[in-house]
């Protein structure tokens, strides 16, 4: 028998995508209740009914007012909090429902992508005492005005933290349509297998660089409040994965995980003058219009002239041509070049940290499939390439083979020396 | 050009019952700006929407937590006012929605059929001030503990009439999908007419006893509060119904209305010992099951027993037939007969006060059609009787017409001495 706790449990749209998937999510919130747990759910809009909110509004206005957007889609998700509580009602037990509003998840005012500030974990702590199953709305709040918002896409992963932290909950379990985070996307690679722990700081990366299985904002709140998160199926009583600090014997594996992106665009200027300050020509009026610019890479100077490379998200693509063309003539760069062909492979592992030679191993298990690296970025726990999108899977499975991912891991706690001292000596 | 005026305009479902017809709401808000007016509108779910919310609910449970079905609910007028005040916007106007909570419209914890205690008129106040059409979520409220409460179908009506009262709003406008009151059932009576004008207390009757126009409470409050209440059609610019206070004039119309309603079945408890504290043995019963009564027939004693018959309405018809059974048992009448072949068709009119012989004529209109009266119930300004349910239209254009509805309606103001007089004299 495990000991009591309190578990903060997330179900996503699939998870609760129609009224039997609802009646599944009472009873393995009863299943943990019975287990002697103190329950907090949060669920997310029934699958489709976000976009079908959408679709009224784009029928209304294609520039419609965000505070009134807000208050449309939150709906979604209120819908799926009664609908749950009541099949846990139904099913003998006892269960409270609670809005954003109800249990003042503040946020700023930022409509459409707001940031929680606080949460009053009070009314939750009073049902759970009355031995009832709290229902949370995710993806909303409230601002200090007292008018609705949401937090964006995904924003209930967020409301599971940031509920867990505020309640300093045992564990916050994310369930969805998948059993946990793999090596790599699963359907891409019948190999990847999954992970049974991940350092918060690797899935922040993973996230970044194109992985879909958590929000990166949830995992930064976990990761701040130290709130051990669980991704898990909904559809299965696997142990899923767990996504918590740091330990000594996650440093052995070199890379955890393969990711890719293939949302994004390259742009060149061509011929820059190489003087001082001309970056910030560049990339000052991209700021201003808020495109984000992911990977950079400047050539070396050849004749006072240089060739300056980045990479936006494909959504902001058009917009950012019209800017940086605009900025290449006042500048007096010799041309612009654009190329939306590409993809974004990237590895990550805390394991880089102490040992040389990944990005180097990198390059080569590219290169002996005859994929050209067109941009090279690192971070201190991962190495990310740019090469051609044709290439995306074949790089993908050429890494996860090339980092000893599509064999088993080694058990928890075993730690395998030969293939740490491979690797030593190694350098990039 | 009309004085400047605050108005409280409310649109029904089928007002609201696409994207299109919440254009036109917002055309017809701004349009009562530009008129130099402040103008508040109180908005329903889109028509169809409740009840694909309450399938939903049905799917989970047929005995649905009553708080938590509140919660779904409530979503479908939450949608309306977000998209009806982004087309506001969308045109150039200025706007903004208040939910139910967010304006403290506070109710009782009765869930589904909520009664409205108090509301802050201060949000809608500044907001007004501001230049901005508010737009506030009909049929909702929030609880003393801050839960999501319902007031019931129709309550959007209710929540109009509120704010304005609220308010003291000097106009509160019903948009429907018909021009106004009408003196019958326009669909069963194609002679039926508009009223220009009717008095609150008609209004009432006429509600009750089954015309739909307006729901029973919002007529209720706004006869409380005095609130001017027209009936329009969200579709033309007829100027419509005024429900207002009753004044002289009013008094030289007999018959302001014909209403109907089949939705009534009739329990007769038969050889009912004629002792005291009978009649609560057997309504007492009824009472507890929440169940009720409308009308109640008693007949003379005959050899120490009487019959008792009442009518219910037929959604309660299967649980009452159990109760009185039961009850009947007890007080060892002998027998029970129902019937639910019934229809009750009513004339409401407060020229009734002042003029006898008004049940006489509406006696004899039947029976010259060969309609048997059941029952019959009179209040000071309404006669009903009960009749088989196949004669309704029959008894309904046979009244219309014997009350000289057919006729136009002469214009305000102008007394029709011959018809009143004519009915000096006559006795029920």
């Amino acid at each position: 028998m495990e000991p009591v706790a309190l578990i903060v449990q997330k179900y996503g749209g699939t998870s609760v995508g129609d009224t039997e998937r609802m009646k599944n999510v009472a009873r393995r919130c009863l299943a943990a209740q019975r287990a002697g747990h103190d329950v907090v759910v949060v669920v997310s809009a029934m699958s489709g009914e976000t976009n079908r909110l959408l679709k009224l509004v784009a029928q209304i206005t294609d520039r419609p007012d965000e505070r009134e957007q807000d208050v449309v889609v939150a709906t979604g998700e209120q819908v799926s909090i009664g609908l749950v509580a009541m099949a846990i009602h139904a099913q003998g037990g006892k269960a409270t429902s609670f809005l954003g509003h109800q249990v003042r998840i503040v946020t700023d005012s930022t409509f459409s992508k707001a940031r929680i500030k606080s949460i009053d974990a009070q009314p939750i702590r009073s049902a759970l005492a009355k031995g009832h199953i709290v229902v949370v709305a995710g993806f909303q709040g409230v601002d200090e005005e007292g008018s609705v918002t949401t937090l964006g896409r995904g924003g209930s992963d967020t409301t599971a933290v940031a509920v867990a932290a505020a309640l300093q909950a045992d564990a916050c379990e994310i369930y969805t349509d998948v059993d946990g985070v793999y090596t790599t996307d699963p359907n891409m690679v019948p190999a990847a297998r999954k992970l049974e722990r991940i350092a918060y700081e690797e899935m922040l990366e993973l996230a970044s660089v194109g992985a879909k299985v958590l929000q990166i904002r949830s995992v930064e709140f976990a990761m701040k409040y130290k709130v051990p998160l669980w991704v898990k199926s909904s559809f299965s009583q696997d142990p899923g994965t767990l996504v918590c600090e740091e330990d000594k014997s996650m440093e052995d594996v070199l890379v955890r995980g393969v990711a890719y992106d293939r949302n994004e665009a390259k742009i060149t200027v061509s011929g820059v003058p190489d003087v001082p300050g001309i970056a910030a020509k560049i990339f000052g009026p991209l700021d201003e219009k808020h495109i984000v610019v992911d990977l950079i890479v400047q050539n070396p100077s050849k004749d006072g002239r240089t060739d300056l490379t980045f990479t936006v998200g494909k959504s902001d693509f058009a917009k950012a041509q019209e800017v940086v063309r605009k900025a290449a003539a006042e500048i007096q760069a010799l041309g612009i070049e654009t190329d939306d062909n590409i993809a974004k492979v990237s590895i990550v592992g805390v394991g880089m940290r102490n040992h040389s030679g990944v990005a180097a191993r990198m390059f080569t298990a590219l290169s002996s499939e005859g994929i050209n690296i067109q941009m090279i970025s690192t971070s201190e726990i991962k190495v990310s390439c740019v090469v051609h999108s044709k290439y995306t899977e074949l790089a993908v499975r050429a890494l996860h083979t090339a980092f000893g991912l599509d064999q088993p891991l080694p058990p928890e706690g075993v730690v395998t020396v030969s293939e740490t001292a491979a690797l030593k000596g190694e350098k990039v």
